[in-house]
């Protein structure tokens, strides 16, 4: 059910409506993470991204699939490119977008997040993009919000358009467009990450061989909440042993290490964890010639990843902030497609 | 001479352009508070509201009256809910909407209020919204700005647009449309309230019976000030008798109680207010079947009002949002037909 | 090469895309400083700014000239004249703007300012305006950006647009619209001013008799920099002596005064400055008869100028102001018109 160019130019004509007749069917209203999502449902996030990809390369990079429809985006963290990137994703598709973030708003004054979140509805939101520190927040938001909730990154919970624009550029990247039985190894503070998360259900769900390494007072606990979740056939191995975790891998995500964990005494100091689980060029040559180089940023060089291997032409940094348009575009006009079948 | 949506929709013929011929013509340039309102003009805004809510409520809410206008929300104070309520009045209407807030202006370096107003003003605005927490601030602007200013909320004094709101809210729901003789209590702290000020003049020019009602400190003066402004046959009370106020009474609003209060010792606790003039189930049943509710918000729930009362189906907090939407697409419409009047 | 309105107004055709024929092609990626401007160039931008000057003035202010193009406002400094400003002038040529200011930004989470920037190109952003405390900044940014970096400002070097717009407004109300001769007097801390440097550079190339003052302790080594870069038969000269530079002065452009030089033990205060650099009407007596003045904004009065000057018929602040709006979009349509040139 993907769109096609040309319905996406289409006017008036919402995006997707004709989707009925579709075999794929996207039946997601929300989109709050990516375990919910099944594989066919991936690939067409992924297949309508492509459609995106090329509306955003345009001399005038603008389709009217949302138009007239109120998005906002509530922020109650600080944030410059997820929020940018929703931010201009949005306006690609036409919608009429409001910036909410949490320094200049009523929040101050005390009020409930669902007071705030229906006070938006009642101004015309129709899709809510949130951020918020609570893992699990999105999820409250959504069973009282009428329109179409996106989780921009919630606590240490999920970030779920993260994941889906790290595979889409992995899929770009890896020969033969696919990560079946590719090792991907995510690297760092597993345990209070949302990308990892988020990536472990849309890797695995790929076929994907992933391993996730970090120091073990970043990862306890972790192997047990992800075999709990992670089911059927699919493969993850939780480890301290970053050699092995390298070892030959076809991809490697360095995840952002909060400096705030210094101070929780889970690290001794940020030089030490630069000295273990950095990712540095000398490591990489663990892994298979060309490795993939991810991170969700913004980066700590020098710490998680070092410079040179960032700016590396294996790296895909950059990229992956562009891939996050497209990706964005896609699953606002998926969640929308959804409210707009139900009017129809 | 409120205005049809054929005229709305005319893509450059500006909104109400043709009043000249109708029997009612707006002559307020600014909307600083609604004391100066006479009943006719307060009509004209609702009725405009009733044509903007048609708007707001198509698949693609745009109307072109304000299109090429500058519109600027300044903000000194936090807002949510009516900045946002501002800027997607302004979009609906096609002008080009500017944010300034507190935060990250140049206020932060000393500048003067009407050192700002007069440098947006050279930017383009021809409309400014402004917020600021001193009293009686827009009025000074207003001598100054050559665009029209519209009145957010300045101190305790004055919240017009709300108070407009409030009233196109009650006359869609009190059977008959009409106000006249309905009893409508406004509940907690009226003396630093300005939707309390606000209201007092457009319920009583409705022909309501007003009841304000609050702490014996939280009214301290109110009645010699509201005495000395409502003349003619206009009827309001002010009492700390809370039973007396809520006998079958129509609607009751309830106002939001500020933190600051306890601080200046006006109040001795939230728990003392609650449990005194807290707008609760059981109280409730003091007023008349089916009797009203509202809250300007945000609400601090089991305080002023209790939550079971707050999400009600006598409750209409929700609505007043969404009706804040229309009635500011009506008086930003309304405000600028004087200049566009003026200069054809 | 001046763009005519017609140009302007041709909905896909880029503003000056036909350059290469015309006499004076602009060669400027970038507008870091005004030093590498030709007095051609800097004529330009002039003419070019008339132009828009029209479009302003205009009931409905748009041209399409940056239809599709991704313009991102980076401020990390608070400002309002200056970010709405550039704000105004994008979207009344259409661009698509976001503003990312320190505030809300992941700035806060320590990520580099080169990060931040390659994280904007990658979301869309084709022109950066930006404001940074550290000079020099935008230099290292237009190194690494593949767009345009339009300066607003950074540290104590440079403000571009401010002393074109100053030059614009300055060539309005001169007699004969040259300043060719003309004595202009720039006063007060000249040390720590990027608008009296930006407009070292033009005023000198105007062929203007610049003459700096200001309190020796905020000129210390000024001289010996701006000889330096001051060449040929350009003339200036600094001076403590105020009755000097005042004398049959054709305009005085007053600077603002930050209050952190007291701090920083530079001044005795800001009573003794106001009492020997203020500009008093008394002062402005040595001056010409009809003496221009200015002043960027925003104004300490009663410190730096007095209030009855800034509001005086002399003053051309507010004017300042609006032509700014002009002069950004000149600059912005002349400074893509480069990266259009190069694609075609």
């Amino acid at each position: 059910m993907s769109s096609t160019l040309a319905e996406l130019d289409g006017g008036a004509t919402p995006v997707l409506a004709s989707s009925a007749e579709r075999p794929t069917a996207w039946p997601h209203r929300h989109l709050l993470d990516t375990d919910v999502l099944s594989w066919p449902q991936i690939e067409l996030v992924l297949d309508t991204a492509d459609v995106m990809a090329q509306i955003v390369a345009r001399r005038r990079p603008r389709s009217e699939a949302l138009r007239g429809i109120g998005l906002t985006n509530l922020f109650y963290e600080a944030s410059t490119r997820t929020r940018v990137s929703f931010e201009v994703a949005a306006k690609h598709l036409s919608a009429d977008v409001v910036n909410v973030s949490v320094g200049g708003s009523s929040i101050e004054k005390g009020e409930s997040l669902l007071d705030t979140v229906r006070t938006l509805e009642s101004l015309g939101a129709r899709v809510l993009v949130m951020r918020y520190a609570t893992s699990g927040a999105p999820y409250l938001v959504a069973r009282d919000f009428r329109g179409s909730v996106v989780n921009a990154g919630d606590g240490r919970h999920a970030h779920p358009t993260q994941a889906l624009l790290d595979l889409y550029t992995l899929r770009r990247h890896l020969p033969g467009g696919s990560l079946r039985g590719r090792k991907v190894v995510i690297l760092g503070d597993v345990l209070h990450s949302r990308v990892a998360r988020s990536n472990l259900w849309t890797l695995t769900a790929a076929g994907a061989d992933v391993w996730l390494c970090g120091p073990s007072t970043l990862l306890r606990g972790f192997e047990a909440w992800a075999a709990a979740g992670v089911g059927g056939e699919r493969r993850f191995t939780v480890t301290s042993d970053i050699a092995a975790a390298l070892r030959d891998a076809d991809a490697v995500m360095a995840l952002r290490l909060q400096q705030e964990r210094m101070a929780a005494g889970l690290l001794p100091s940020v030089h030490e964890y630069a000295a273990r689980f950095g990712l540095t060029a000398e490591r990489l040559r663990l892994a298979r010639e060309g490795c993939l180089v991810m991170h969700p940023g913004p980066m700590n060089e020098g710490v998680e990843i070092a410079p040179d291997v960032a700016s590396s032409a294996q790296s895909l940094v950059t990229e992956q902030v562009a891939n996050g348009v497209a990706i964005r575009m896609a699953v606002l006009s998926l969640v929308t497609s959804v409210r707009l079948r139900e009017d129809a």
